[in-house]
């Protein structure tokens, strides 16, 4: 049989190892005859937009170079099935092009948002009594799937976020002056690549002082309070903040007199790093700046975890060797079974465990304060960003693959 | 004798590498005991604050982990001397200092601001017939120092942002509808950095699509053309400029009636990056987003050019060697011989004709439309961000120096 593969959702540093775990795992199996990659996540489904990865991706050089690309070389999207008793027409589509082109397993690489995509897909497979069978593989940087210890595409993030923040701790303190400095991390409403920044610890580094989740309420005048402590003891304070915390109800007109409300009004025109910057401009009135890592935290595939890339690409393996099992409407997770040594193992959950959910920063990790994290969190996240690819340069810039 | 060395100005990657050439060269120096550094710039001399580097500086770990470590060890400053016939209070706190610690000679690790202070320090000791030489080293993301062929610390700049560039260009690459993405690259009067992305051409990259720098005027009208056309051969459009593009004389109030002016009214709100990135939200309708790449751009020694560390701890060298040869009032500067092989030789240059000035990328280097640049550019930045430094890790993250 043939086999189709799709990446879907936004990019990360370790989506293509997934997709080359799939293809060589597909190598080594004597029933795969090609593997099918859809462009545009489940689009290329539907539409029959398909590239036989076994014509294009030929040497070991092309293998080696599609693991260090980041983000999706066979494209993305963010299309979501309609439920198919109401609406059955593109899973018609679908059936179609598995069928013409001998497909008989089919993975999708994504979110919660895709394993969505996996659950109505398997479960209408099912009822049309089709043995074609649907596999998720996760990836998110944001780390909320549930059912799994991480996700696939986080630590290579977290790796990001650790080094840079750190570098931006020592660019914060050269000057005598005091300041302030606040970075946004990504993560609308889990907090985990913003507590993720607590691995610095590890090395030494009291920064970032103070860390604010999603999880939690957050009150302007408590924001206030812990800059105006953390100041008495820290030169050049750094704060780290989600993206998706959101200032409680009640504060959104924080002090309008003195014009934050103008800030606040224009959501499309600054994130909660700005908004901060300004409140703590007007307030407190040091030296004070925001800084957003915007996408270069999903996309930095210079500085990528090794083991999240070899982790990408093994579960991506296992999904193949699940299929060829039998099994289907199942997303591969990791299980961690210690921290010392880091050790996990792959298992088949259900998908309808995992889509369209998410799963929060654990409260039991956030302080008393709840301006940082304890640290169960850094013995959790720090296996996660170990060690680095040795990437192929040309130029003095990395190599990256186009198909 | 005893010689002191300090670091002024921004941060950047290279300036811990020339402290290190600074000392690394001194205890070659039989005629060297101590090297001091000074605390925060040439305020650390104004104060005495200093630091005995021979004290701290002590096994080649030591060295190995300064040489990776961004921003300045010893802090920065932004101080200007006033001129000593009006006002030679603090230059008398100098020769103070200078001579209490039998300093010799100073080294100055800055950008054109220092280099007046080098400037304005070296005319004072001869006036006042004290053998205290000072010499300038260079450094500055901007690369806009005169009557050298480059700074120390813009390689390492040029290289990052070449790396995350073209990761944004695989990020912006991924779905099916049109994008516009403009990316703000620092550089406030000269646009040599936001110029530099033009290296992606050198691996077949044809982002940027539209270079915008402080060296041309800048019409919105014109701007939105260029978008319009790009658009129409790109789907996902990259756009370069120069956070100090200002927009010309007549467009400031651009279109008021859509709201423009909102954006645009508010300079401390939003860099030229969101200025445009709003534009093109209105008036051209499609996906646009703008990214900022902030400090990130003059501190990530995760991914700094091996070249630029290595010249700027040899130009540091060179610095001592002339110092030891009687010269003051001089900054050292690199000659550039060939491009290939890549060959420069280390010059003193007077330093009266670096201080205060600026070098702009050159006009002959800009296309005819002003909107991107030519290949002659691509030539002349591609040696200075060669090769990689070997960066020592602990617990997945690079290790930072500290005094």
């Amino acid at each position: 049989m043939n086999i189709a593969v799709a990446q879907s959702g936004g990019p990360t540093c370790a989506i293509n190892a997934s997709l080359l775990g799939v293809y060589r795992q597909a190598l080594k199996e004597k029933d795969i005859s090609h593997v099918f990659g859809s462009i545009n996540g489940i689009e290329g489904i539907i539409k029959d937009e398909l590239v036989n990865l076994n014509a294009v991706v030929r040497t070991n050089d092309d293998m080696d170079l599609l693991r260090q690309t980041p983000s999706t070389v066979l494209g993305s999207c963010r299309y979501k099935l309609p439920d198919f008793h109401e609406d059955s027409e593109v899973y018609e589509k679908i059936l179609k092009c598995f069928e013409k082109h001998g497909i008989g397993a089919f993975f999708y690489i994504g979110g919660n948002d895709s394993m969505d995509t996996v659950n109505k897909l398997s479960r209408f497979m099912a009822e049309r009594k089709k043995d074609i069978r649907i596999i998720g593989i996760p990836k998110t940087i944001d780390n909320d799937l549930e059912c799994t210890d991480h996700t696939p595409g986080f630590g290579s993030a977290a790796k990001y976020v650790a080094a840079t923040v750190q570098e931006i701790i020592r660019d914060s303190s050269v000057y005598s002056i005091d300041s302030i400095t606040i970075i946004e991390i990504m993560g609308r409403h889990a907090g985990w690549l913003t507590a993720s920044t607590c691995v610095l610890r590890a090395n030494g580094e009291y920064a970032p002082h103070l860390i604010y989740l999603p999880e939690n309420e957050f009150s302007v005048e408590r924001f206030l309070e812990d800059i105006r402590k953390v100041r008495h003891v820290h030169k050049a304070v750094i704060v780290a903040v989600s993206e998706g915390v959101k200032i409680k109800e009640g504060e959104n007109d924080f002090d309008p007199k003195k014009g934050i409300v103008d800030v606040f009004g224009h959501e499309q025109l600054s994130g909660i790093g700005k908004t901060l910057e300004n409140i703590v401009f007007r307030e407190v009135g040091c030296k004070v700046r925001s800084i957003e890592l915007n996408v270069m935290q999903r996309c930095s595939s210079h500085i990528s975890s090794n083991t999240d890339i070899l982790e990408a690409e093994k579960i991506a393996e296992d999904a193949v060797k699940a299929a060829m099992q039998g099994l289907t409407g199942k997303m591969m997770a990791f299980k961690r079974l210690y921290n010392t040594p880091y050790t996990v193992i792959t298992e088949p959950v259900d998908v309808n465990e995992v889509a369209n959910k998410e799963k929060k920063f654990p409260l039991k990790w956030i302080n008393a304060d709840k301006n940082n994290v304890t640290n169960e969190a850094v013995d959790y996240f720090l296996p996660l960003i170990q060690g680095e690819q040795i990437i192929r340069m040309k130029n003095g810039i990395p190599i990256h693959y186009h198909i």
